[in-house]
């Protein structure tokens, strides 16, 4: 058996910021409409290594593939690949070896489409919590779908919020450090155990948070969502180790109010009165829709 | 990066009985005594296909690997791979591109080690129901254990029961299709959903079954659990979704009286009185605590 193994400088050569998009969207709005199987993650633990790995899988009704996707972290450090696997034979196609970028890449998309579906239309200052990977990341490719953005950053130590700035205006993304002006956007990504300070979202119309994916995590301070409308890509995984599961528990709102995060994006989003959230802790049918977009692309 | 395949070959070579019987006995005492990570399975369906696949992920505590196993079977073909993960870095270390091999044999592995501590000592007689791979396994490796045991086989199919007698005299075992006789020992290895013909273990003083791995499965005749010992892999995943679930959810057996495996492994078995039964469902610790042994024995 030879199986292939597509490293991470081919990967690069063919995935495209429209590739995911394109594929996220579709992966998200079949979900919302039941086209898809999204096993509940799995998580492993390496406390003594600072290490945690989680394994997703996804399918996609009617797709040529389905991948058995693993992705950790250990002491900061994010890795991972994706299986791609024949839908039709159960057949290994091909291992994507991406040391963890795909599902940076998902996660952005993911972010960026559904903010850039509910944040106000006129909110051309948004405030990124975090300095970390997906902080950029989610800068970068909200971008792409609303050009004229400019970002503030929060972050707990000034030096790292200073590089992200850096970082960001010497591609072209108006960014500075965050002020005491509230914006009215903010994307959170931060990998925190306990509510980030309130005040951070004083102004906030629309927030979208994609740091909360495992049980233990949570960003959002429960109290945001009293009356909030609330978006999950995945109402089960989002109550289970969400922030939307966490208000939940915390008695704010009630476990049977959101709306699908791919509703969201099929239908659009009419804000009548009061403050939004999307909460996203990442699908399997994401990796599965992006790995089988990539092998179309690198196919032809 | 470069990740390594190691194929079939590769490990049929450094691959042996003694090498799986230890990393299997070990993975399982292990598991009963809490030093072990095995989150639930993720199970994928493709009716269309006539396919499903299993997703095992699994940690011994202190081992240098963790591994994620995907196994599938489609149209009766079986495949899969193992990814075995660095636990001190995350970092993927290599792929075993075993086509489901390795699981084959480790639960062959697992059920002669139980059948052989759980059933009577002077039982030469053991019925095997199925045909398929596992069953000509369960016999080739009992036989490893308890060289002078013959075997009945039981099959809906008299053409397969046929042919498997004969492939098990080619390698020397005594075996011929089944008569009235009861077996004292009967090991149950087939896909179905719907329990097997009670009257196959009228003589049956010890059951181990392996053939029940995912919900909608189910071997054995729950009354068969009346009275009986019984021994699971896991309990919680022999609950969800091994014959031990069907019967409690029969309400023939309580959902707490179940020995574990390991234990019985460790500890010996000495039976009292009536039937016992072990329930293997499979566990992520054998894949894993066997990949790391064929990592170790290829880099010897």
């Amino acid at each position: 058996m030879t199986l292939r193994v597509i490293g991470l400088d081919e990967l690069r050569s063919a995935v495209t910021p429209e590739l995911v998009f394109d594929a996220v969207r579709a992966a998200l709005i079949a979900h919302s409409e039941g086209r898809t199987q999204v096993p509940l993650p799995m998580v492993l633990d390496f406390p003594t290594a600072s290490g945690d790995c989680h394994v997703k899988a996804g399918y996609v009704d009617g797709s040529p593939h389905f991948t058995v996707k693993i992705a950790s972290t250990f002491a900061s450090v994010n890795n991972g690949l994706m299986l791609v696997v024949d839908a039709t034979t159960g057949e290994p196609a091909a291992v994507l070896a991406d040391e963890g970028r795909l599902t940076a890449w998902r996660t952005a998309a993911a972010g960026a489409l559904i903010t850039d579906a509910m944040a106000p239309a006129d909110g051309e200052e948004v405030l990124i919590l975090g300095t970390g990977d997906q902080a950029r990341l989610q800068a970068i490719w909200l971008t792409h779908l609303r050009p004229q953005v400019s970002f503030q950053v929060w972050g707990r130590r000034p030096d790292a919020v200073a590089q992200l700035v850096e970082t960001l205006q010497s591609t072209g993304i108006q960014a500075r450090p965050v002020t005491e002006s509230a914006a009215p956007c903010v994307i959170t990504t931060t990998p925190a155990t306990a509510p980030l300070p309130i005040e951070l979202f004083s102004g906030a119309l629309h927030i979208t948070g994609v740091g909360t994916d495992m049980p233990g995590k949570g960003e959002l301070p429960p109290e945001l969502f009293a009356g909030v409308t609330v978006a999950t890509d995945d109402h089960a995984q989002c109550l289970d180790h969400g922030d939307f599961g966490n208000a939940v528990r915390a008695g704010v709102i009630a476990d049977d109010v959101d709306l699908s995060v791919g509703a969201v994006l099929r239908d659009g989003f009419s804000r009548r009165t009061g403050r939004s959230v999307a909460d996203l802790t990442g699908l399997g049918v994401q990796d599965a829709a992006t790995a089988s977009a990539v092998i179309a692309a690198l196919a032809e």
